[in-house]
């Protein structure tokens, strides 16, 4: 299943994707929150459709996305966990995942404008695959952890590097401002994924091809994330993962690139469709 | 008011403390969540009780308490914020706030056990004084930055010493284990405290005070916390933020000194009651 959110910010309703067309399954009765994962929704939801799918309403494409997901309880992502993108911050590759959080309040829909925040001069870009946690995962092995995973979407993890880096320690402080984690276009669950660790990504900047990567580079693979961190803390349904971005942050070229009103980032995985966000200035 | 929540873990129940009686306010109808907050709770919940208190059932001593906030979306938390714990930490004192974020699962009851992560052989305590944000803030100045402050609460930051500063670096690896976020055992709302930065505040080890001071001792007081967060990322009505906590850690003694199973921590702070964690050991 591809699952959706629709309409005005804070008021979305819940969708699928059903051969290309956007259909509304607000009759299911829930969204999709901690509890609908928790409460097997995803084969619920299933069975739900097999007997209701013709009288889901559709919906427009010009209907805007919301993200597909409401209210996780935490983001949590990893940093350096593409080989050369941690020898473009000038990192060494780390010997076990670094782990950061971003605040859930930056979630935003796959194409809302990214807001740059007021005084900023250092936003930056980094096209990331999220995994979707599917059940509560404490001390999970690497054997079972696949078990855990809900599915998976395209997430920019935006990222202020002067917050980040140059402003007293701990990385939180520049991931987290407002539209700072578009996700979406939608979630596509675990089994429309055949393999998510031979993923094409890419991020375009103005058209101009920024990041293009694919998850096989990934240092440390998604069993082993989904492992490792259940074991610093509880990931609870809905929770997302951001599994780390490629080379080709603006951070890293020379001279340095950020990003200004006006520019438009473009980013997609393959197989999880592609987002478009236009940069504004903050105002009050 | 002093709110509280009772009963079973995850399906606590809203109270508050009037003079010195626990009283259940599920009649009220919303429990202690971001909307109860957003929604100007705080003050319909005072009108409620001036109609109702009389028909509030009490709630027994022996009845466990949950913490008094229910899934906020984010803890904050604001590292070396007393001069004394900074230089004991071997840290200079900051130039401006350092962030870190606490995952919300790690929350419990004021009372609930310590559970001590497997394998774990560095956990430490840092009784701190917790701030409940009362209405949404985004680039708060700091004279108006006490209108978005709901209430305040005893917190216990369980810290892992090994995993925050030996493990690839971001504290919140040490900071997010279950049972390593007791708040409680009541949120007191604003108008309970008249100086919020000139409270005592200790933690006690078996009897043994290890942690004793004041926070008068603040790096950076409340409402400058409240900006200078408020400009890296929303603040939610709920949200929790901890606000460092003073001299006294295990972390900082000669020998370095942690948790061993069937340790007790008792904690307060003026004003705002005391709680009690038991360490236990981890156990599938």
């Amino acid at each position: 299943m591809k699952l959706i959110r629709f309409g005005e910010p804070g008021n979305e309703k819940p969708g699928v994707i059903v051969e290309g067309k956007r259909l509304d399954v607000s009759g299911f009765g829930s969204d999709y929150t901690e509890q609908f994962f928790e409460t097997d929704g995803l084969n619920r939801l299933s069975k739900w459709l097999e007997a209701n799918q013709g009288d889901c309403p559709h919906v427009d494409e010009d209907v805007r996305l919301g993200p597909p997901i409401c209210r996780p309880s935490k983001i949590v992502c990893v940093g350096l966990n593409y080989a050369k993108h941690a020898e473009e911050s000038g990192m060494a590759i780390p010997k076990e995942p670094v782990l950061f959080f971003k605040s859930t309040s930056a979630i935003v829909g796959p194409n809302d404008d990214l807001v740059i925040p007021r005084g900023s001069e250092k936003t930056d870009w980094e096209v990331e695959l999220a995994v979707i946690v599917g059940k509560k995962a404490s001390y999970v092995t690497e054997e079972d952890a696949m078990d855990y995973v809900a599915g998976y979407a395209v997430h920019n993890d935006y990222s202020e590097r002067a917050y980040q880096l140059e402003r007293e320690g701990q990385w939180v402080k520049g991931k987290s401002n407002d539209t700072f984690a578009p996700i979406g276009p939608f979630l596509a669950t675990k089994e429309e994924i055949q393999d998510p660790h031979n993923l094409n990504l890419w991020l375009k900047l103005n058209g101009e091809e920024m990041q293009n990567s694919n998850t096989s580079d990934f240092v440390f693979d998604i069993p082993k994330l989904v492992s490792y961190i259940s074991e610093f803390m509880t990931l609870l349904p809905g929770d997302v993962i951001s599994t780390g971005t490629p080379f080709g942050v603006g951070l890293g070229l020379d001279p340095q690139r950020y990003l200004k009103p006006g520019d438009v980032v473009e980013l997609g995985i393959e197989g999880l469709g592609s987002a478009k966000q236009v940069a504004k200035a903050y105002k009050q």
